[in-house]
């Protein structure tokens, strides 16, 4: 099959139409060993079972069979980019969903406060999941770095969380992480893993001794980890691949990032499902597509909270006729990947979909769950079909040859 | 999936089987909104429902989800060749149909007759649809057209519509349309859309201001305008692909013309079912594989005539028991594309399809349709991989490996 983002240029088409696309993270799971029953076919939906009689229904890869994606590349798959072509480090992500000065040939990276013991070895690798607040405030000390001939731009996310942009000459992002992803032991030591990465080490390994001696006095947070160096991505941006221009809601930093590398403007908002709605409803009038994200359900998920995702899936349902009340003439909800409850991490599993439009079949199904969407008529098919899908059913694609 | 048309080639296989395709065009559709139903739902189809018991079905795609195809692509995509690497223009496709002297270097356009003022605006893009023995009279007229160093060929198509193929030396095809679109305004000055194509908007300049004086004195037919510039494609050829001497029946020029493309011999026959199995019958015990076009589903489809689709359905319905008689090894029934009365033009919209064979799956469907057609054994699939099941089916395609 033909990549779809370089056909649907040549083919999209302005229209009128607009396509709100929501994104419940990690969507699909798995049955409950108890019951049998999925977080899906657990909860009560009845406004996306409804969706799912009217709509048409599948399920979606984002990587292919077997594959588990990142938040990242889950998504640059939803959005109709080769996510195995365009890989972009969760680091260039974080760097501008925080609004950092981030540009071609800076290279970011992701930093996590962490407690380090008197040998340096790692005793907690979020420290304590220190307040949002506090890491602010260590981002502020930790701009007193000083690199000769490199800037450094820090940035809190959330929590313990936070990012940094080095902006400099020669700087490539081929390097290894420094968080041991396991506590008791020290750091790793930066890694190049390109030949034209040895700057960058070098640069990041100031950075981390500096960081070291500011944070020398501070409790629990007296060390960064630092990983997913990633520079700024070029992609092709929606406007031209689709022309469509496209909104980006999405409360979690990261989210706004990968939004914003495909050229979706994007609105800072809270991560609750009724702030992002209004933040939706302001710039309604003036988007022709919209992607609307939903966090929690993937924490839960990742949480192992069984029964905390099954909530989370009514809350979103009961928003459903609040989307539909903005009229789209195509509604898209989906999930980016799967993220069961038992396995308490992303998985490849495929995820459900429904397309509501006036042009779309409707299957007549009786639930919106994997097993239900399986049978739909959208069959399966990869995450990257969607946006071709989402601008068919909008009327915004042009037929391909006579 | 690698492509199937060089894969088929290594092993394809003699064998003495007979496949029958019956291709109906725009099969697909959408449910009337007043009964959730669509045409194939709606639709009497005693004998189609048998099918779908006793055969396999599934649904197929000619572009992949989400891209709606014109009818060369689609049929290229039945017949197992890439419809995004082989593009053939319209014109080219007219001009093999209509029998026109049509080879390796020439260039083939579309000749739509039409109406223009005094001020050269087109009023009617179609010159009130004159009946096609006025068109062959103003092709006739027009054979009087001279180009230095050019031979020019004119056959006349349907009603209004004409074809003209341009030999000589250094002709390209990356020539825009002068049809406008639109009327009111005047025609669109050709224009070369590759470097190597100047001398085509020359010769073809040459030709309109000729036609122009020619037709001054007619009415309403007193100008063309010359669309789809397209050079005589090179394909690969079924036989040398599948092995097939495969035989094309179909009414409507331009199906012959893909055909003939592809290496099929064709019948030129009226496009009346009852003649088309006339015309098949004729050539039956010559050919391996047959492939039959009905037109009139999809012209009713693109009128928003749903009732008039449920009836031409049920039309094809009574004659499959005339073309089981015929006792092919294969019988496969499915269309090139959708095309939804509901939305009066060519979808995306994946197609409904049923092989029968001694070794097909029975599916054992209470009916064939489309929501029938999803949860059938052959799933959803590319439109490409029709021909290597043909071929599996008649027994015609090796083992692959040891």
């Amino acid at each position: 099959m033909i990549s779809s983002e370089f056909t649907q240029g040549l083919l999209a088409q302005g229209r009128d139409t607009k396509i709100l696309m929501v994104v419940v993270d990690g969507l699909g799971g798995l049955p409950d060993p108890r019951t049998g029953r999925s977080e899906l076919d657990t909860a009560q939906l009845p406004n996306l079972d409804a969706l799912a009689a009217a709509g048409s229904c599948g399920l979606i890869s984002p990587l292919g069979p077997g594959f588990t994606p990142g938040s990242g590349p889950a998504h640059l798959s939803l959005f109709g980019y080769d996510p195995w072509k365009h890989q972009i480090g969760r680091g260039a992500l974080s760097a501008m969903g925080l609004g950092l000065e981030f540009s071609a040939g800076d290279v970011a990276a992701r930093l996590n406060f962490c407690t380090v013991d008197s040998q340096g070895r790692v005793t907690d690798r979020r420290a304590g999941r220190i307040p949002t607040e506090k890491c602010q405030q260590l981002c502020a000390k930790l701009a007193a770095i000083h690199i000769p001939g490199i800037e450094v731009s820090i940035a809190a996310e959330m929590e313990y969380r936070a990012a940094v942009v080095f902006r400099g000459e020669g700087l490539e992002d081929e390097v290894g992480d420094s968080d041991p992803q396991v506590t008791g032991v020290p750091p790793h030591a930066l890694e190049a893993r390109g030949k034209g990465s040895a700057r960058m080490v070098q640069v990041a390994n100031t950075f981390l001794d500096q960081a070291r001696q500011l944070l020398a006095g501070e409790e629990p947070a007296n060390m960064v980890l630092i990983r997913g160096f990633g520079r700024y991505p070029v992609l092709p941006q929606m406007a031209e691949v689709y022309g469509l221009r496209a909104l980006a809601v999405a409360g979690y930093p990261m989210y706004r990032g990968v939004a914003s590398a495909v050229g979706m403007q994007t609105v800072a908002t809270d991560w609750h499902l009724d702030q992002e709605l209004a933040a939706l409803r302001s710039r309604w009038a003036d988007c022709d597509f919209a992607y609307l994200h939903v966090k929690k359900t993937d924490s839960a998920g990742e949480d192992g909270n069984f029964d905390l995702k099954v909530k989370l899936l009514e809350e979103v349902d009961q928003y459903v006729p609040r989307f539909l009340e903005l009229n789209p003439e195509v509604f898209i909800l989906t999930g980016d990947h799967s993220t069961p409850s038992i396995m308490r991490s992303h998985s490849w599993h495929p995820v459900p979909l429904v397309i509501r439009s006036p042009v779309a079949m409707p299957d007549g199904l009786p639930g919106f769950s994997e097993r239900h969407c399986r049978v739909g008529s959208l069959g399966q098919l990869p995450s990257t079909a969607v946006m071709a899908l989402a601008l068919a059913h909008a009327r915004r694609l042009e037929k391909f040859g006579a």
